[in-house]
């Protein structure tokens, strides 16, 4: 048996390594275009900001480990450049010599990952102008950014865009962040990437959402960057983060099953439109975990593990891929922002009906030192509260709270389950009610009928004469509201409320709200109970004000 | 509708608030015999330390705000001293006017928690000895640290043991442990605790393990304890930490159901065998999540469920108490150690089948700075894989792992099922392969018989020349080899063992080992494929040196 894997980064390396525990009587090559397998691809940003000082620790597996370890026949600058499924041969450039060669094969893997997109725009291959995928391009920016440049664009602010723009400002680049959608990190929704864009400008990163690049020209000492609004840039230096495809040319032209965004069509064991092909990582379609359908995600622990059940199944195990839930975190300075399942975005856009709480609980037990809030959205269905998706935001402990709701969406679980998770509290580490659990609650307050919410987006001023519009009270404490309110509310605080109830005219629908909603959540109670028509508003005033984009 | 809670901390603050929420109409009355409700005991052991400075904070609701706002007619320093359950009248002792008094209700809850063991120790009420349940017990701890005594000694090594030790050290008090049982943190196995032992000598801690306290007496400016072995430590401050029982007296007393621990029966509904008494929090029993057996399981978030919980079902609601599974994190100086469902001792204790398995991965990214490892130990059961347990020690991430787990084993997931978590993994935060993934596969592998393992405690020393024992291989390098290794074993190196196959007897059986047991995992696979008999040594030389109680 001969394995050809294509590719040598997260999906090919761990096939092959897979393949030989499998085997160790196969014959396992593993052909890689790139100079080094098995890097550490997640980790550039940080050797280019100097928190990881040594790149050696980017070489995570070395060919030699491979080689010695594996018994794989690691070659690299080793470019597959046609699949004869025929013969069932590919033909391999040798980058170093230029020449080229064929490799028979039983069974053969892609791995070829995805591509940096590279937009047709006018200076996009200038000198300074960068995409970044391997270790030579990191090196290349690395150079550029050794020889201290003043100004640099950053084009994407997704999750890697926004790891480079922290680590150029961690290098002293005065840093702009261009981004195509009205947001940064278009993966969250609007409302959740909000404390990302403040607390990227407490940094000094300009940004300039709701545009694109429409030219790059060289200028003196540098570039100019042409925007859609007319504005012009100078930078030194360029980097290019906005997004990847699938790198499915090969499979294409070889006639393979392609989705409609390039991604290798694959049955539940990675197995190709071609029996004797398998494909796992980037440039596969995935199914999604929470809809069922195709779509594509680029993340390493699925690609990871693809790769280790392409080679189950070629030594007869019945391994399935359960499907991507889109696991992911990033770091941007003090914060950190992730998300699993779909978004608000995504959900619409799929047609999936549904429902949605935030809450902005401490990370650890508030009388402890160091307590500092987060935000958690919940979306979920609302017939049953299952979980679709969910977005943390925070200081600390986000990676925590993601994790819990990852697993929490993987087993099926309810919003009514999340109200009794019981997840580890000490002072240091969580809360008696820890910030699920309570997410738990407002989501299954909100499903029970207990306590029904309005969505900011939803909520028009209205003045507290008009008769039309809903009563609007805020019951935050006089000092909050003096320091800041939505306009139209009217301030009677909790502790008052049973006391002025007779304020509040009893024929209109009455919405409250508070700082975080908490507050609000008793005062819808006690309007209820008095037979009023209450609803709270969701998330409260720290969500209205980035629902609406106004600083926080 | 009157309702009446005896006790105001965390369950029956929560049922009163939660009371509340759902009827505007009931009269609530919370009956404390402390100063206090609703305080931060958890926070007391730092409060000591100075990390919280401020008591006020660890006053989390103050009486006035539960009578602000939720209008509970809250009485401290009242002692119910009885019930009279035909009548449905308390008697009440108002401590401040040292007065009796009756309270008819309609519903009662129970809330009086469980109070600190006191073993019937000569000299066991000395002054300088001192329990911990309240904010009085440790502003009379406090004091007498602030008097600068040279030596303390602790009584008692569990999870409130060891945080008063970590903060007694940091306030320079030479502090000795005496526990019991023959390992801290008895919750957890012993091998787990091994490293919260060599934490706590770091730090200049003595330990005495196996060992009780046979008595207290005076002595010149302070107290001579005497030790089960005949040891005498001299200390000015002693302070037990050896458990608690439910404080069910009254209860007993009023003819409630209560089991063999002590704490008072209750259905799924937190009923007791009185249809109109409730109650909620550590003096109930409870059922254990995993066996469904009844149980004692202290711990503050339980116990603001139940009182949830019982608040709802007085008002018709049918919200039930799913048991607990005793999930619980302390941190002790640079580690933490965490529990989830069933240890192996209580596996064992309870007569449940199960496998075991054990990694060290890294919190984080090994490529990115401060990777550090931590021990995770799966319990799972042997047909199918179901999680029964998890434990976890290690300096970071181990809340985040814990807490994983935790939901897992709620919702019933097996070991395969880790294998696939799809957990948030940036450099900072995780690995592509996550610590748990990791875990996830060792277990898998155990099952699915694609890597037999032996557990270190059944390894028995044998030499390579016994026919009759198996033969030992230790893969890891020369060097990490003579730094230290487990006796009986033949050094061969991973990457040497294809070639060097042959020295190893075909008709014996094969143990193999490394440091943490993944290179063993190889190594088990080519021996093998190659058909000999080999089994991985579980958890690696590192694990080894845990079990057998050697310094690591």
């Amino acid at each position: 048996m001969r394995i050809v894997i294509v590719g040598g980064v997260a999906a090919g390396a761990s096939a092959a390594a897979r393949a030989r525990r499998l085997s160790e009587a196969a014959e396992i090559i593993l052909l890689e275009r790139g100079p080094d397998v098995s890097f550490a691809n997640c980790g550039m940003p940080y050797y280019l900001g100097g928190e990881i000082a040594d790149r050696d620790k980017l070489l995570v597996v070395k060919p030699e480990l491979l080689a010695g370890r594996f018994r794989i026949d690691v070659r690299t600058r080793s470019e597959v450049v046609a699949i004869d499924r025929a013969q069932k041969i590919v033909q391999v450039r040798d980058l170093v010599h230029d020449r080229l060669y064929e490799i028979p094969y039983d069974k053969l893997i892609l791995a070829t990952g995805a591509e940096p997109l590279k937009p047709p725009i006018p200076g996009i291959d200038l000198p300074g102008v960068f995409t970044l995928r391997n270790l030579p391009d990191i090196d290349r920016i690395k150079a550029a950014i050794d020889r201290g440049p003043q100004y640099a664009v950053v084009v994407g602010a997704g999750f890697i865009g926004l790891e480079m723009v922290e680590n150029l400002v961690r290098r002293g680049v005065a840093t702009t962040v261009v981004e195509l959608q009205d947001q940064v990190l278009p993966l969250l929704d609007p409302e959740m990437a909000v404390p990302i864009a403040e607390q990227l400008r407490m940094h000094g990163v300009k940004l300039r959402v709701d545009q694109s690049v429409a030219a790059i020209a060289p200028a003196d000492g540098g570039l100019e960057i042409h925007l859609s609004s007319g504005e012009r840039l100078s930078a030194q230096v360029v980097i290019l983060g906005v997004g990847v495809r699938p790198e499915s040319k090969l499979a294409v032209a070889a006639g393979l099953e392609v989705g409609p965004r390039g991604g290798v069509k694959i049955d539940a064991h990675q197995r190709t439109s071609d029996p004797d092909i398998y494909a796992a990582g980037d440039l596969v379609e995935v199914s999604c975990h929470v809809t069922g359908r195709p779509t594509q995600i680029p993340l390493a622990g699925p690609a990871n593990r693809q790769g280790r059940i392409a080679a189950d199944h070629i030594f007869g195990r019945e391994s399935r891929f359960r499907g991507s839930q889109g696991t992911a975190i990033v770091r941007v300075f003090d914060l950190a922002a992730a998300t699993t399942g779909l978004s608000e975005k995504t959900l619409r856009r799929a047609g999936v009906p549904f429902a949605k709480s935030y809450v902005h609980p401490n990370q650890h037990a508030g009388y402890f030192p160091g307590a500092t809030p987060m935000t958690i959205k919940l979306l979920f269905a609302p017939s049953d509260g299952k979980l679709l998706g969910a977005q943390v935001v925070g200081n600390e402990g986000v990676d925590n709270r993601i994790n819990v709701l990852a697993v929490a969406l993987q087993a099926g679980m309810t919003v009514f389950d999340l109200e009794e998770v019981e997840l580890a509290y000490a002072p240091q580490f969580g809360s008696a009610k820890d910030a699920i659990n309570m997410a738990g609650f407002v989501a299954a307050n909100v499903l029970r009928g207990d306590c029904p919410q309005v969505y900011p987006e939803d909520l028009h001023a209205s003045s507290p004469g008009d008769p039309l519009g809903p009563f609007l009270v805020d019951v935050r404490t006089p000092a909050e509201f003096a320091a800041g309110a939505i306009p139209g509310f009217v301030n009677i605080p909790l502790d008052d409320l049973r006391a002025r109830i007779e304020e509040i005219p009893t024929a209109r629908k009455v919405v409250v709200t508070c700082q975080a909603g908490q507050r609000g959540y008793y005062a819808t109670l006690i309007l209820k109970h008095a037979g009023r028509d209450a609803a709270n508003l969701a998330g409260g005033y720290i969500l209205y004000k980035r629902v609406h984009r106004q600083p926080c």
